[in-house]
């Protein structure tokens, strides 16, 4: 498997809850944070423009398991590799590491779409200049028609 | 299937997002509203004593499916049905529901713990009146040894 | 001075932090909420339109004071008041209390917006059926000119 | 004035709302890490021991005024300023620039506090090793006996 992308995030007070540990939800906005950097790194970003529509990429599957606890002031690596790039559909996976441990592992699915009216959203066909730039971080045999 | 236990809870302004929707992360702050208000209503609560050590159910795998959109000020149908119960780990479903139509389906698998130190947690075996009291509730074919 | 509009709401587990208490920042939260059902018996709301543009209420100062933590399932009365109501602004203070007693006190003031571009924002004085409604719930010699 | 201490920080997609712009209570969050961030320069953290006891500053004051809309994806410059050094209390000042340009100024005044029980907090003097390393960042005329 290629090297992941990786960005180093701490966990921050207002991240945790009462159990002294990083909020379960919370784990979903760290991976929504490595998916906004790992576009940034291919001059794309989660929010686009495609043709004066606003392109963006709602959610329609994610999920989150947990081996141990994250908290406070933790330092974390958030592993980001793009599993599947469908004709509109993309799978990401997300490992969340400290110390060479592995905390979680999270997956999100998102579904392309253009904004057709505020807060309406209609599911297109990934742009080419998007798919191309993607393509090229795609872990092996991760390309399919979904 | 037995009726799930509901409760209905309007969308907040702050539970939105730059897309004009529910931000995907808050469907699960959405879902633990709805576990506590059924432990409630079971006299139970996600933060128990037993036997003077606190007693939690940190999450060891969450999931969540999205159809459609919820918006600003919906009034959300919040479906929750226990669906298996075993020695030590608990796993809930939570429909949302708007106006009969589903637009989101998410799960939730927890694992009974009591904190050996603050922060720091060890499973055990869901305790019998914990246990006896769920159990009512569970769907058929729900027991199981997990 | 006038009984407050007041509404009943739960501390929710993800609203604490490892303190052990509500996240002071979540307070603001709850005076949105309440700040929005009060719209609403107003038959108004946070979001509404105005000669086909949405009208909003962004911010432009906010403050809390804290006299006694919230935790985790208390029950809170928040009380709300309008204090002011000027030509573009609107001020309000919230009153946390739980059984009789003060937990903290905040306070919001807005300024009536019309969106000019998406996430542009041009203040306006505010709209005469809104002002209308807004001035039979003010407090005594809430009325001025900012 | 000294130079502020300064962290630079992006706006991220789950700090927004359907207004399109940063929530206004998120600032208060990043107010939070930019004075984490702050403590941890000098060695010290917002969570530390003191004599077997966990230290703890709970907010008892907290504002902002907001001047501009901070925007997904802005890059924010958040200085932070330590304004007052009571014998109990301390209080900070956050500014956030985009650009040079001054989008909102925040407050927080904390309490030193003792955990005397989980979520019980009794508030002490600021113990002197603390009180050292925070005096040597203290804007001047900050020295107080609040």
């Amino acid at each position: 498997m290629a090297q992941p992308f990786t960005i180093r995030r701490r966990v921050q007070f207002h991240e945790t809850d009462m159990a002294g540990v990083m909020y379960f939800a919370n784990y979903f906005r760290l991976m929504e944070e490595v998916e906004q950097e790992f576009y940034r790194s291919l001059g794309l970003s989660v929010c686009m423009e495609n043709g004066g529509r606003r392109l963006g990429f709602p959610r329609v599957n994610v999920a989150c398991e947990y081996f141990e606890p994250a908290r406070f002031d933790d330092v974390l690596d958030l592993e980001f590799r793009l599993m599947r790039l469908g004709t509109k559909s993309i799978a990401y996976e997300v490992t969340f590491m400290r110390d060479g441990r592995r905390l979680a592992r999270g997956s999100l699915t998102s579904v392309c779409c253009v904004e057709s009216a505020p807060g309406e959203f209609e599911s297109i066909a990934i742009p080419p200049p998007v798919r191309e730039a993607l393509s090229a971080r795609l872990e092996p045999a991760g390309l399919s028609q979904a």
